[in-house]
C-alpha cells in the first residue's frame, strides 16, 4: 500500500498527541504527515514516526494534496476550515461537534454502524466520548432485543476538558495535600477531592451541553431517533478514561446469562465482572486500553418483565473516545 | 431541663467523634457522658465538653442508668451488646445495618418518619447513609405525587468506609504524585485519581450490600414496601460528603417548578440550582453542612406524560448520613 496523505489538525492538543501515538501503533499507511493547529502552537513540534516534526498554523491553504484529515480542532476552527478541506478533496474526520446532528454528515462507531461510511460527502464525524463509550456497551443488546430507554450517569475524567485540566488536577491535588486551598482556573469549580456537573453551558431544560450531545448522539449512532434517552454528566478528579453507570429498560426480556452472552460477544468490548473478588471496570485500569469494559452486569427488577439490566462501563476516552475511533473510522474509508 | 445520661458506643470512630462534636453543637442535654469503644480503643481519650473523656471498653454492665445509647459501632458488636442495653433500661439509636429491616425496630428519617420513633421497643435504627440523603431529597415528592420507580447512582466519599480509607485516600494520593504506584490497603482498589464499584460484599443478584440496603431501606422509609428501586454505588476519591444522581419516574406529571416549589420547602432541603453560572451540589461544598443539597432539578422526557424528573444531591454522610440523623432522631425521644 503506497499509503495516504494525512494532516492531524489540532495536532498538539490533548486529543491530537493521541492521534499521532495511535497512527504509529496501528501502522496506519501515512505517505506524508502535516502537523496542523492555530497559532497559538507555532513554533512547536509535535513527534511522529521517530522524527520531530514542526507543527504548521493551520489555514485554508494547508490542505493541497492532502488526502485524510483527521482532526480534533474546536468546532469554531473546524467549520471555518471544513469548505476548504473538502474543496481540496481530502476527507475530514472530525472529532469536534460542529458536524455531528447534520443529516448529511455521518456520525459513526465502527463497531456500531461503520456501514454509514460510505454514505460520506467528505465528512465524517466521530461522536461525543460519552457516547461511543455508550454505544460500543449496548449496540449489540440493542440489536438483540431492543432497547427502550437508557438512564445514563457519567463519571468523567479531567482529560476530558484538555491538557490544562488534566495539569489542574495534579497541582490543585498537590496544593490541598499541601493544606492549601484549590484554585479553580482551568474548570469552574475545585477538581481535587471534588465532583461537579459537567462543565458545559446548561441550556433552558436543564441539561448541560455535553447531555445533550450524549442523547442526540446515542440516537442518531444507534439509528433510534426516537430512543428514550436521559443523561447526567458529572465531572471526577480522574485523570484519564470515562466510567458510567447504565441504567436499559429493554423492548422484550432478557436475563443475566444471555445479557452476557452477547456482550461476550460485542465488537470492542471486553467483560471484566468479578463478583467473588468485586473487581469491575475502574477508570485507571481502562487508561491506556482500547477496549469498552463492561461489568456490574445485573438484572434491575425495578423494570417490570425481566426487561431491566444494569451495566458499569469505562473507556479511555481519548482513544476509543476520541482517537482510536476516529482512525478506525479512517482504516474503514478506502 | 435536667439532662440525660448518654453512651456514645464507638466513640472514637470517624461517625463516634462526628455524634461527639454535634451533642455539643446542638446542645444535646447531656447530664453524663459515657465513651465506649472495643478493646482496641483502650487507654484513648474523646474530647467532650471542654473535657478528655476516657474511653471505656465496652461490656455488658456498661450501660447501668444510662439513657440513651448513640452507636456507631459494627452490626456484630451491636448486636451482641443491644440486650444488655435494652435490659438497662436505655434506648439504642443505631448506627449500624443489625436492626435495621427488622419489622420492630423504627428505621427513621426525622424529616420523613418522625412518626415512627414512638413506635420504638428500646432500638430506633439509623438508616444507611446513602438512603438518609436520597429520603430526604425526594420524600416530599413522593408525598406530593408519589413515585413510582427510582434509579439511584452514587458517588460515595473515602470517608463512609472509615478512617483507614480516608488516610488511604490521602496517602495514596501523594505516593502517585511522587510517581510511585498506588497500594490499596485499607480498601480494595486503588481510591486515588480512580472510581471502583463500592466495596461491600456482592450477592448472587448481582447486588453489593451497600446497594441492596439502600433498595430495602428506602422502601420502608417511605414506607412503601412495593417501590421499585435501582441503585448503583461507586467510590470516589472525595474525602467526605456523598453525591447521588436520581433519576425519578413518577406517578402523576410534575413540571419542574412545581418540583423546584416542592423542594424549597422540604425540611433539611436546601436548593442549589443555578443553571447560569453551572453551580449545584458538590461534596466539598456539602462537607461539615447539616442540609441535603439539591440541584440539577430538570424534568426528563425520557419519562412520558411529564412524569420523569432528574436530580442531583449531596450530603455530608458524617453528619446527616449518620451522626446528625442518629442525634435529631434522639432529641424527639422524650
Amino acid at each position: 500500500m503506497r499509503g495516504r496523505s494525512v494532516a492531524v489538525l489540532g495536532a498538539t492538543g490533548v486529543v491530537g498527541r493521541e492521534i499521532l501515538a495511535i497512527l504509529e501503533q496501528r501502522k496506519f499507511p501515512v505517505r506524508s504527515l502535516k502537523a496542523l493547529a492555530s497559532a497559538r502552537s507555532a513554533g512547536k513540534t509535535v513527534r511522529f514516526g521517530g522524527e520531530e516534526i514542526p507543527v504548521e498554523v493551520a489555514g485554508p491553504s494547508s490542505f493541497q494534496g492532502v488526502e485524510l484529515v483527521l482532526s480534533s480542532a474546536g468546532s469554531g476552527a473546524t467549520r471555518e476550515l471544513a469548505a476548504a478541506i473538502t474543496a481540496s478533496g481530502a476527507v475530514l474526520v472530525d472529532n469536534s461537534s460542529a458536524f455531528r446532528m447534520d443529516a448529511h454528515v455521518p456520525l459513526v462507531v465502527p463497531e456500531v454502524n461503520a456501514e454509514k461510511i460510505a454514505d460520506h460527502r467528505g465528512i465524517i464525524a466521530n461522536p461525543n466520548c460519552v457516547a461511543i463509550i455508550l454505544c460500543v456497551a449496548v449496540a449489540a443488546i440493542h440489536r438483540a432485543v431492543g432497547i427502550e430507554r437508557i438512564v445514563v450517569t457519567t463519571y468523567q475524567s479531567a482529560s476530558g476538558a484538555g491538557i490544562a485540566a488534566m495539569r489542574e488536577l495534579e497541582h490543585q491535588t498537590r496544593a490541598v495535600l499541601a493544606g492549601e486551598a484549590p484554585v479553580p482556573v482551568a474548570l469552574p469549580h475545585p477538581i481535587a477531592f471534588n465532583v461537579f456537573s459537567h462543565n458545559s453551558a446548561v441550556g433552558p431544560d436543564g441539561y448541560n451541553g455535553e447531555e445533550t450531545k450524549v442523547i442526540q448522539e446515542t440516537r442518531k449512532i444507534l439509528g433510534s431517533p426516537e430512543l428514550r434517552i436521559t443523561a447526567t454528566c458529572v465531572r471526577v478528579p480522574v485523570m484519564r478514561a470515562h466510567s458510567e453507570s447504565i441504567n436499559l429498560t429493554l423492548r422484550d426480556a432478557l436475563d443475566e446469562t444471555r445479557a452476557r452472552e452477547i456482550l461476550a460477544t460485542s465488537a470492542g468490548v471486553e467483560i471484566i465482572d468479578d463478583r467473588k473478588h468485586n473487581t469491575f471496570p475502574m477508570p485507571l485500569a481502562a487508561s491506556g486500553k482500547d477496549a469498552v469494559f463492561v461489568g456490574r452486569i445485573r438484572s434491575d427488577p425495578s423494570v417490570p418483565g425481566g426487561r431491566g439490566l444494569n451495566l458499569f462501563v469505562c473507556g479511555d476516552q481519548l482513544r476509543k473516545g476520541a482517537a482510536l475511533n476516529a482512525i478506525q473510522i479512517a482504516e474503514r474509508l478506502w
